[in-house]
C-alpha cells in the first residue's frame, strides 16, 4: 500500500461529515434574531413571529387555518413524543420500522408516554403496504395485544431514501382502511422534498398524513421543529406541549427562525445545497468504482470502502463507521448539510481519487 | 375623579411589565451566538461551549467535577420534570407548596411522569419546617399513601420572596432527617441571590440541596436552564434528558449562552438590574402611600391599587391583575427583568405619582 | 376511675371492628363457587356467569345493553385507576375531595397513570356544587394548568355520609354544564343505598354518573368490583383491564360472586345488616351521652370517647383511633359489615354502658 | 374420505383443550377457603394464611426471610408489570423474546409503565446467550438508546419448552456480567419443574434469578401468583402492589390458596397430572405418525394435522388452530391442565386413532 501523506495542513482539525447539526444557524436566521430581539412579545407561542411563521408555512402547504394548526417545539424527539401521545389512547400502539428513529434513537421516549411500538422490517429503508398489512394481521388478538392505531414513518428515511407520491398515497389509503393515523417525521423533510427522486409537494405530505412535522434543526435553524396537525386532532395540543416542557416562554425564537426559513425559499435552498454536496461525494465514489451501499437520494451517502482508505480519510474528516463487513471493508455514512463547505467536499473527493489511483497503481 | 389624559404618545404600544420573558436575549449573548456560529461542534451537549459553561458554573458554585454534574435543558418545566423523574421511584411523591410552579403552572407535568404531589400551604410564599413536618406526618399510612421522598421549593418564591440561609439550612437538615431529597427551582435564582434580603451564595444553594437549577430564560438568555445535580444522583441523567426531548442536537446554543452569563458576572448584573427596577417601582408606591401586598424582595411587585389608577396605567402598561379585592381595589403584579427600560419605569412612577396627587387634591 | 375487669374470657382474641373486609365471603357465595367449579368456561370474562351477572346488574339498574357495559375487576384501586385512565386524555385532571380515596389511600395510583388530582375540601364528607365551581374557576389558566375533566366522588363517602338525590343530581347537572365526566366510587354503595338517609336507587346513580362501580369486596364477596360504564365511554375498556392486570383468566370467579349478590337481593340484605349493626352501636353511644363526630348514616361510626374507655374497649375489640383531640379524648372509627356478629355488637354496647355507668358513679 | 360420524353423544358440549384456566380451583383449595372463611384476619396481605404461605414457599425454595420476600398478586400480567416497574429506572429497557408474554399477550402493559421492550428471536422457544449478547451489542448507543437492564424469560416457555439448569445458569451468569437483572415468569413453572426435561429445583430458579413468580392461576388456584423477590429488590415493593391495584383487601384469599398448594406437594402433583395428560396426547400422535411441531415437554402439545382430522376433532373438542400451513395442514395447540379429565384424553386419542386408521384404509 502507498504511504503518501495526503494531509498538507496538519494543524487544521478534521472536517465533520458526521451529521447535519454540527454548526449553528444560517446567518440570515441569526440576523433575524438580532433584528427582532428587543421588541416585547406575548410569551408561550402567542407572539407575532410565531403567528407569521404559521401563516407562511400554511401558504407553502397550501392549506387554511381551518385545516391545520401549527406548533413549534425545540427538538425532534419532542415533536415525535408529543405528536404520538396527543392522539393515542393508553392501549393504542404505534407501528414503525425497526430502524425508525422512535424505535432506536430516542431512548424509549414513546414507551415513556405509555405506548407500545410494533416493529416492521424496512424495504429500502421504507415502510411498505405489504409489511404494514402483515403487522396489522399479527396484532389483532383482542384484548391481549395492544391495538395498532398509528403508523409512524420518516421522510427522508433513516437511510436517506425518499417516499414517492405513489408509495405515500398507498400507505395513506391503507391507513384509512385500517383505521390508522399517519405521522410523518420530517426531521429531514427538506432534503426529501429537494431530492431528485422526489415527486411530492409539502401539500402532498399534508394531505396524506394526519400529523407531520418540518424539521428546523437539521435545516439551518438553531433549534425548532414545526408540527402540522390536522384540525380535528389539534384540540388540546398546547396542553401536551406544556406538559412535556416543550412550550418555550420565548416561543418567539422559533417563530423568528421559521419566518426566515419560509418567507422566501431559504428552507428549500439550504436543503438543496445539502443534497448537492452529497450528490457530489456520491458521484465521485461511483466514478472511481467504489460501491454505494444505497443510492444517494438526499444528504446521506452510504458507501463501502477499504479500511485503508477510511483510515486515511479519518486524518482529515470525521464521519461514522456504520458497519464492519466480513470482507474487511467498512460501510461508512457521510452526512452533508446546509452548512457543508464545498471546498471541503472537493478536498474530500480529491483525497478519495488520489488514494484510489495510488491504490490501483500499486496493485498493478 | 380627575380625567386628565396622562398619555402623551397615543401611538406607542403599552409597555409590558407582565413577565420577565417578553424580550429576546441580552445582546452580548446574541453576539456570542454569532461569533461561534460556524465552528463545527460535537452534538448533544458534548460541545466545547457547554463544557466551558459547566466549568464556569462550577467555579461560581465553588464545587468540583466530582461533586456535581451540570445539564442544560430548554425550559423550566423540562428542568423540573426531568429532575424529579430522575430521582424518584414510581411510588414516591413530591412535597410542594400549593402555590408551587409544579403544582399549578405546569399542566400536570410531574403527575404525567407518574408522581403524586403533596400540597402544603405557604407562609410568606415559602415552605416552613413546621408545615413540612406536618405534611410528612399526614402521609405515613403505609402502603396506602405514596411515600414522600422529595421536597420542591423555588427561590425566589412564586411571590418574589427569598429564603434566608437559616431557613434553607433548616429545611435541608429536616429533609436529611426525614429522608427527603431537596430540589430548588431556580427559574429566578439570579434575582434571589441579588436580593437585598439574600444572605446566601450559589455555593449555599448547592450545599443545601440535592438538585437545583439556574434559570437562563428569565435571566437574559434566549432559552435554557442549567441543572446542577449532585454526583450521586447524576448517573443516567442524560438518558432522562433524551427521553423527554430535552437533549438538543445543537446543545452548543445553551452552552454558548451560559458561557456569556457566567464568564464574568453578567448573570448577576442582569438580575441586579431587574431587582433595582422593581425596587424603584415599589419605593414609589410606598412613598405615595399605596399598600404593598408583599414586601418587594426581587423582581416582582405586588401592590394593591384603586381600580381607577389601574385603568389609567393600563393605557400605557401591560401587567397582570392578580386578584380582585372585596373593597373594589385590585392587587396587581408588576414584573421587571434584565431588559426593563428605566425610562419606562420612570414614566410609570411619574404616572402613579401624578394620578395619586390628582386624586388627593380631588378628595380634599 | 373504676378498674373492674370487664373481660370474662381472656383467651378469645379481640373482635375486629377495624374494617369491612376482615372476613372471607358470604357462605352463599362460596357455595356457588363450589357448585360451578368444574364446568369449563370461556376465559377472561367471557364466561356464562359473568354474562349472567351483567344481565342481573343491568336489571337492578334498569338499563339496557345499549346503555351500559359492565366489567369486573379484582380491587377498588383497579376500578378507580382504570375508570379514570380510560376516559381522560393525558393533560386532563380529576377533581376530588381532599379526603377522597384516590387522593389519600391509593398510593398515587391515579397519578401513576399520569393524571393530576385537584383537591377540594369536603363539607360533611361530601363534594358540594359551590366547592366544585370554585375549583373549576381556580384551574382555568390555559395551558399552564391541567384541564379539569372528571369529578370523582364516593357514595357512601369516606366518612360514611351519603349523597341525597338532590345533591347528586345537582352535581351531575353542574358537571354537564362544566364539561366534566362524573365517576362514582361505589366501594360502599350498598350501604349507601340501604342508608336511612338515602333517597336514591341504583338507576339514579347510573343516570347521574358516567361511570360508577359496585363494590363486591366490602359487600360479602371474596373480591371483585363491577364497573358500570355508559356505552359511549366503553369502547376499548377491556384493553385497559388487560393492560392494568385486572382482566383475570378465570373471570368466572367474579361472575359467579356477582350472580349470587344480585340474583336475589343478597347485596342489599348484607348492606342492610352492616348498617343496622352500626346503627345499634351508634344509638347506644347517643343514649349514653357520648358525642358522635358525625351522624351515622351507613356502616361507619365516628365517636369521640374518653381515653380510658377506649383502652378498656381495646382489650376486647380492635378499631382505628382516628384522631387525638386536644382535650385528651380520642375520636375512634368503628366499622361494621355484612359479617358483623350481633352478639359482639351487644357485648360492645354492654361494655360501653357498663363503663359509662361506672364512670358516672365514680364521678359523683 | 370416510364420513363415519364418530360422535355418539351429540348433546354434550365440546371438551376444552384451549387453555389451562377453563375450570375453577382444585377442590382442596375451595375447601380451605370454606374452612377459613369466618376467621377475622388482618387485611392487605398481613393475614396469617399469607404469612404461612410465604413460609411454606420459602421452605420449598430453601431460602430464608433474609434472602427473599414474597408477594401475592391476582394475575400474571400484574406479576410481570409490577416486578418490572419495581426495579427499573424510567430509561431502562427490558430484553425479551419476540414471543414473550409481555411482548405480545399483555396489551402493552410493560410499555404502559414507561419501559421499552427489546425483542430477541427465540431458539426452540427460548432465550440464548448468543442472542442476548447480540441484543446488548445492538443497544449501546448512549444516550440515544434506552439502557437494557432486565432480561425477562418464561419457564416453561410460551411454546412449552423448558430451560435446563445449564441454560439458565449461563443466562444468569451473562446477566451478571452485563449488569442485567433476571426475571423469570413462572405462570407455568409447575409444569416446567415437573417436566421430564427438567433438571432444576425451585431453589435453582431462585438462585439464578433476581425476581421470579410462581403461577397459581394455571396451577389449580382460583387466581393468584406468588412473586419471589430477592431481598435487595424488595424495599417498597408493597407500594407498587397498591399503586397497581394488586394489593387485595382480602389478601387472605391468595394466602389460603397458596398454603394448600404448598403445604404438601399439591402444586407439583397437579402440574405432573397436566404434563402426563399432554404426554399421553403427544405419544398417541407420534405413534400414529402425526408430526409434532415441537417436542412435548410440559402441558402444551403442538402438532401438525390434516384439516379433515382437525374438523372432526372440533365436533367434540375445543382448541386453538395456531397456524395455517402452506400444504393445507394446520398446526394446532392442545393444552392440558391439573383439571384435564383423563377419560376425555382417552376419547380424544381414540378419535385420532380411528380417523387415522380410516384415513389410511381409504388411501389404500
Amino acid at each position: 500500500m502507498p504511504s503518501t501523506n495526503f494531509c498538507q495542513d496538519e494543524a487544521c482539525p478534521p472536517y465533520s461529515l458526521m451529521d447535519d447539526y454540527s454548526e449553528g444557524a444560517h446567518p440570515q436566521i441569526l440576523e433575524a434574531l438580532l433584528r427582532t430581539n428587543s421588541t416585547q412579545q406575548v410569551s408561550y407561542g402567542g407572539d407575532d413571529y410565531s403567528n407569521t411563521a404559521r401563516q407562511l408555512i400554511r401558504e407553502k402547504i397550501n392549506c387554511t387555518e381551518d385545516e391545520a394548526e401549527i406548533f413549534f417545539v425545540p427538538s425532534g424527539t419532542s415533536a415525535n413524543l408529543i405528536s404520538i401521545a396527543s392522539c393515542l389512547r393508553p392501549y393504542e400502539a404505534v407501528i414503525t420500522l425497526e430502524t425508525g428513529h422512535i424505535a432506536c434513537k430516542e431512548a424509549g421516549a414513546i414507551e415513556a408516554t405509555g405506548h407500545k411500538l410494533i416493529l416492521v422490517p424496512p424495504v429500502d429503508g421504507k415502510m411498505t403496504t405489504t409489511n404494514l398489512q402483515k403487522a396489522m394481521q399479527q396484532n389483532q388478538f383482542f384484548p391481549h395485544m395492544a391495538k395498532p392505531r398509528l403508523l409512524y414513518i420518516s421522510n427522508a428515511s433513516e437511510t436517506g431514501t425518499v417516499y414517492t407520491k405513489r408509495e405515500l398515497s398507498n400507505l395513506s389509503a391503507l391507513c384509512k382502511q385500517l383505521n390508522l393515523l399517519l405521522l410523518v417525521d420530517g426531521a429531514r423533510i427538506g432534503t426529501a422534498l429537494c431530492s431528485k427522486k422526489n415527486d411530492m409537494t409539502l401539500h402532498d405530505i399534508f394531505e396524506y398524513s394526519d400529523i407531520f412535522w418540518i424539521g428546523g434543526t437539521k435545516a439551518g435553524a438553531l433549534m425548532g421543529e414545526a408540527i402540522v396537525v390536522k384540525k380535528q386532532l389539534a384540540e388540546g395540543f398546547v396542553f401536551h406541549l406544556k406538559q412535556h416542557g416543550a412550550l418555550l416562554a420565548k416561543g418567539r425564537i422559533m417563530g423568528v427562525q421559521f419566518v426566515e426559513l419560509f418567507r422566501d425559499d431559504l428552507f428549500f435552498t439550504l436543503a438543496g445545497h445539502a443534497n448537492a454536496m452529497a450528490e457530489k461525494i456520491s458521484a465521485n465514489f461511483e466514478k472511481l468504482g467504489h460501491e454505494l451501499a444505497a443510492e444517494t437520494a438526499t444528504n446521506q451517502v452510504f458507501v463501502t470502502l477499504p479500511m485503508d482508505l477510511v483510515q486515511r480519510l479519518q486524518d482529515r474528516f470525521r464521519f461514522y463507521i456504520w458497519e464492519q463487513l466480513d470482507d474487511g471493508r467498512v460501510m461508512v455514512r457521510l452526512v452533508t448539510s446546509w452548512a457543508t463547505d464545498e471546498m471541503q467536499v472537493d478536498k474530500f473527493n480529491a483525497w478519495v481519487a488520489q488514494w484510489t489511483a495510488a491504490s490501483k497503481e500499486f496493485a498493478t
